[in-house]
């Protein structure tokens, strides 16, 4: 049996993941071919571990399974295939939370501007201390109760934040519908955005949501840049219509040169790395390798997607 | 009665401050005093609220009492006065522990290299997540079993660390002798030091100790400089050694301009603003004026210090 590997292991990665493979399967490495010469060896794949253009999955006559590494799937929304689709959910939950509220709390202790000021050999010393403001007791709202919602609620939990929630269905959120929220949404100190992107996210997060903030808000944003009105939370950033905000996605990635946000001294941009850690990609096969021990056996795989929904 | 106010309070801070006076208690600002006339003024005073030269105490006769602003009160051991004096304790607990662990959280998750890298308009994307770390589940070893080591502990465990700490004689602590600590040392991701500087801490972190940790720890200080061998700790970050280091504090203060740590890229310094938070003298004078309120009615102070013990 084949797996066609498009995740990209680092060679200590690969020799890991080949020592764990069983007799039966052979793995070929998407790193180590030619790129002319990588379709057609997706094309005879039986399995794919990775996320591979999905137009190159449509002719994958052998094609049962594909792993894909990342937790969102909206590329492989209009995919026609026979295979079976899994995700990694809740995979990034940890680090796009330790991103979120460790931007967040980088924010209020300054940490972006000491780095600033270190590259600079700037002293400053007390006259920052009135800038600053602490994270405990804050009064938080997390968009989204997924598991990275839920992730950063169990941070948080360590500072005393009292915690509120938006989500359509959960039985946890205070706020259901944009309308509650736009109602309630002044309050708030803290906002963590972590809702996916699909067409019914697209600027969930509105110019009158915005409108609505107050002066002292943070905003942060772990799930999708294509949720935010960009224009406007701009504009509430250069204006102080709020303290600040804690991007780790944007509308465009990688951020154009010349976008204003880049100048506002009030944003952190964390450059979409908020999943990343050092042994992302062994932790991925293993997940991936716990799958294939079910697929082996016909047991059901685990986080099994249904490509249509796009979330 | 007098009170001479020398800790610094803003316009409003001042306004609020007179508001919440006793009729039988007259504020004297130092920063509505000419230089010339501040020691005649504290030597008049029958309370001080701040931390005035201590030479300038031992002249007033009149005094009784003298609420510090900080915690730390080593500049007053050598004093003899009969007035009572008393400290902070505890006050800066919260944004120190904020400091450290945000500053720790900002070096695994960059918040400080997306700082430089904002302010140079530099997008890296991808490429950062496999610098990254995660503070969950990491063995961290807290050097003080005081305030600050306790709301250390209280935020991590939002995080699920392993938390161990080191105290000379507190039951909490499963390290008690510097000899203990250099066996064990070497096991931890994380270590917090939260020591005073007193005669008997100076270079308690010593190059001994330094030399055992190893290669993935991150060293933060939010105690005072001098209980740390400076020398050996800037060695072994430019040495790659160990991982990094936050750095609140430092032997010398400002930092000096040509001094290595700043030419560490591993190392984020956020020159001892680590207590500091924007309503940090708002809270300074309630404490002041609650202690106010039982001085004038002839019960007990809080936090009386011994100038003598220097912590």
């Amino acid at each position: 049996m084949n797996v066609y590997v498009q995740t990209p292991l680092g060679n200590s990665e690969k020799e890991y993941f080949t020592s764990k493979l069983p007799d039966s399967v052979q793995a070929v490495f998407e790193s180590d071919l030619s790129e002319s010469t990588r379709r057609e060896n997706v094309e005879k794949a039986d399995i794919i571990f990775g996320n591979v253009p999905a137009e190159w999955l449509e002719n994958a006559k052998n094609l049962r399974w594909v792993q894909l590494h990342s937790v969102g799937f909206d590329k492989y929304q209009d995919l026609k295939t026979k295979a079976t689709l899994t995700n990694m959910k809740g995979f990034y939950a940890q680090p796009c939370a330790e991103t979120a509220v460790g931007g967040i709390l980088a924010f209020y202790r300054k940490m972006d501007v000491f780095g600033i000021l270190r590259s600079q050999n700037k002293w400053v010393g007390q006259s920052m201390r009135c800038e600053m403001s602490l994270l405990r007791k804050k009064k938080v709202l997390i968009i989204g109760t997924g598991s990275i919602g839920q992730a950063c609620k169990k941070i948080l939990s360590g500072f005393d934040c009292r915690i509120d929630f938006f989500g359509r269905s959960s039985p946890e959120a205070r706020f259901r519908t944009p309308e509650e929220l736009i109602n309630g949404i002044q309050e708030f100190d803290v906002i963590i955005n972590t809702l996916p992107g699909t067409e019914e996210t697209r600027k969930f997060v509105s110019a009158e949501m915005i409108s609505r903030l107050n002066g002292n808000t943070v905003f942060a944003n772990v799930g999708r840049g294509t949720t935010v009105d960009e224009e406007a939370l701009t504009h509430a950033l250069l204006n102080g219509d709020i303290a600040g905000a804690v991007l780790d996605v944007t509308q465009e990635e990688p951020l154009p040169e010349k976008h204003p946000l880049w100048d506002c001294p009030n944003v952190i941009l964390s450059q979409h790395s908020g999943g990343g850690y050092r042994e992302e990609f062994q932790d991925l096969s293993d997940i991936f390798l716990e799958n294939l021990d079910r697929f082996l056996a016909n047991q059901p795989l685990e986080n099994i997607i249904d490509p249509k929904k796009g979330y």
